[in-house]
């Protein structure tokens, strides 16, 4: 099977995949390693499956150096069912050290996080907002990350569970260029959906971080996670309940989920397949040191072409140091401008440019399966637009 | 693409599908409708992934004859966060018509009503077990469904949120042939993972039916879930929280789901896909009607050879009145024998014959996509081997 059309795509997410994967994808799904059967259609616990399962812990591993002090695992879920995991889960553990119920810091950088905070609040935590990168900016929009010294106050080892942040925002287009200092024994929350095995990140500083796979290294249907064993350590329920903290619904509860290798309930194996895939290729292509440089070559070259466009003609939305590598938001100036701009682009086959439907304007993604060619395609319409 | 090998499977999920549908949602996952990219790249919000939503939709809707005062919608589930999400849901409904946190009653006839029970008392449910089928068992085993006389008792509409049961128990091969009688105004609730689309269903008499689809019309990934709309109206958070009643994680919060047509968060719409395509090639082959008579028919002759073997050979587990017309589930008396049983129908292209992990023994699973000459094969095999 082959695509018949040619597609420079920079859709947001779900987004494009490597089109040899998609195509081994698809041979897999027909019939899997010559039984007959495809790779959908078989027991999550039968061998080929658990296969899949380890395979792609080990890739992941490999690709990220994930030390053995944390842990790897796989969930039906994407990043919004995360948000609310992350609650049960991260309060649980701290329960165990702590005895009594934390509370939680949120860095709100952009509508992820902002959306991450509100669940956590839902769901009855002690929210504590340690910046908001709206309410700081001028333009009362998510257009930078504020600077660490502005920061705070965080909660304290003692009664805090986590801080949590948003990697990559993939709406506002602001990413973090470093990893958050917190204060010492307040374990450190990432939500990595829109970036992740985009660059290499130092998993040892981190307390949890899960990703929606469907942007960066698979179709839409599993959640990856990386845990501190530590953490896994849970109270019990009856303990758990009495200090008023929710109880994961059974296949969000990340103890049981490790217990049983990520097979506690039908993990869609076929959808971690792709992700399989997608990290065999990148540890075929290097690993994220390699990825990391294409990665941002491809913004650097995208970035730069709109700031040399002549003033009045595009409004790049974010401050240069939070600027996103992997989703690129500006507006176009004039009336009808930006529709002018999206059917010339599509009219030369690049296509998935709009804004979010929240902000508008222009968004090009570039994920790792955005071909070198496409940004270039792109750079030179951007160019020829401009000029 | 084509399979290489020609396999009998009789796994019991997840299970075959019709090679016609894998075929082409293998072609449709590396392009689809000529756009070039497949299914699994494009937004979930974008027109053609809505259309999927909405085809799914319809297409359940007329198999199912659904009435408009009952509402379709899908998750990124399996049965088992379908569990917890009954609960959420069904006391949310409760409290707002009566004011207070409802009991469950629940109909425990096998492995995976037992689970969805104890997932419920977990989160702090006061479940009442209206039967227990392995209690009622003269073997203490789930072998039979006991009759409705000798239930009970239930609860009452005044402090009873919902009556929950498995209609088809996958690992026990106990099914029923009706659907159960409850108290006027208390909520019936029915896990129809494993045999949902093989045979007509009045959905009028339900509050709620949920599916996950890896059985019999998908790959995992997703769950379908068909919902009395009135159901849908909750107390607010703080009112929940006032009553005890644990909140839904916002995936699971069946209110928010419908409110964006089952697009809240990122649904896995390739998978979705999967289930469109079962559901129109059923509809192309007469409906649920003529499924139904094949389902059946299928069954009946694989009993009728079963039960024709002589005695000695075979010891079908299940009483004949709660046989499953989905799983049936019998042991090889004699050691080694089942072994030599499954040896030879592999060596004669059949396979998935095992019995669950828990419970051993041969389990034969007669899905929708389970096709006649498959059955006819085992049958043959079933007779040579008790001749």
């Amino acid at each position: 099977m082959v695509r018949t059309a040619t597609t420079h795509y920079f859709g947001a997410g779900p987004a494009l995949l490597p089109t040899e994967v998609i195509k081994k994808a698809a041979e897999d799904l027909v019939e899997y390693q010559g039984c007959g059967l495809g790779l959908g259609e078989i027991s999550h616990r039968s061998a080929p499956a658990v296969a899949v399962v380890n395979t792609t812990k080990s890739n992941i591993k490999q690709l990220l150096h994930v030390p053995d002090t944390h842990e790897i695992f796989f969930l039906q879920s994407g990043g919004t069912g995360e948000f609310s995991a992350v609650v049960y889960n991260l309060l649980a553990s701290f329960a165990k050290k702590a005895g009594k119920k934390g509370k939680a810091d949120y860095l709100v950088t952009g509508t992820w996080s902002q959306k991450a905070a509100e669940e956590a609040k839902r769901l009855g935590v002690d929210v504590n907002i340690v910046v908001n990168g709206k309410k700081a900016s001028a333009n009362g929009k998510y257009d930078f990350i504020p600077e660490p010294e502005t920061w705070g106050p965080f909660g304290t080892a003692d009664d805090t569970a986590y801080v949590y942040y948003c990697d990559n925002e993939t709406v506002n287009g602001v990413e973090f260029s470093y990893v958050p200092i917190v204060p010492e024994g307040v374990e450190l929350v990432a939500d990595m959906s829109s970036n992740i095995l985009s660059r290499e990140v130092d998993v040892s500083k981190f307390g949890l971080i899960f990703a929606g796979v469907q942007k960066n290294i698979g179709i839409a249907g599993v959640a990856v996670v990386i845990i501190k064993k530590s953490l896994l350590d849970k109270p019990t329920d009856e303990e758990l309940t009495a200090l008023k903290i929710p109880l994961a619904p059974i296949v969000f509860d990340f103890p049981t989920v490790v217990k049983n290798n990520s097979l506690y309930n039908t993990l869609p194996i076929f959808n971690l397949h792709v992700v399989s895939l997608t990290t065999e290729l990148l540890l075929k292509n290097g690993g994220l040191k390699a990825q990391e440089l294409i990665s941002n070559r491809k913004a650097e070259k995208l970035y730069a072409a709109l700031d040399a466009a002549p003033s009045g003609v595009f409004n790049l939305l974010v401050e240069k140091k939070s600027r996103s590598r992997m989703n690129i938001v500006f507006t176009i100036i004039g009336e009808g401008k930006e529709q002018v701009f999206l059917n010339d682009a599509k009219a030369k086959g690049m296509t998935g440019l709009s804004g979010h439907r929240s902000v508008g304007g222009i968004r090009i993604s570039n994920y790792n399966a955005v071909s070198e060619e496409s940004v270039d395609l792109l750079i030179d319409w951007i160019k020829k637009f401009s000029s």
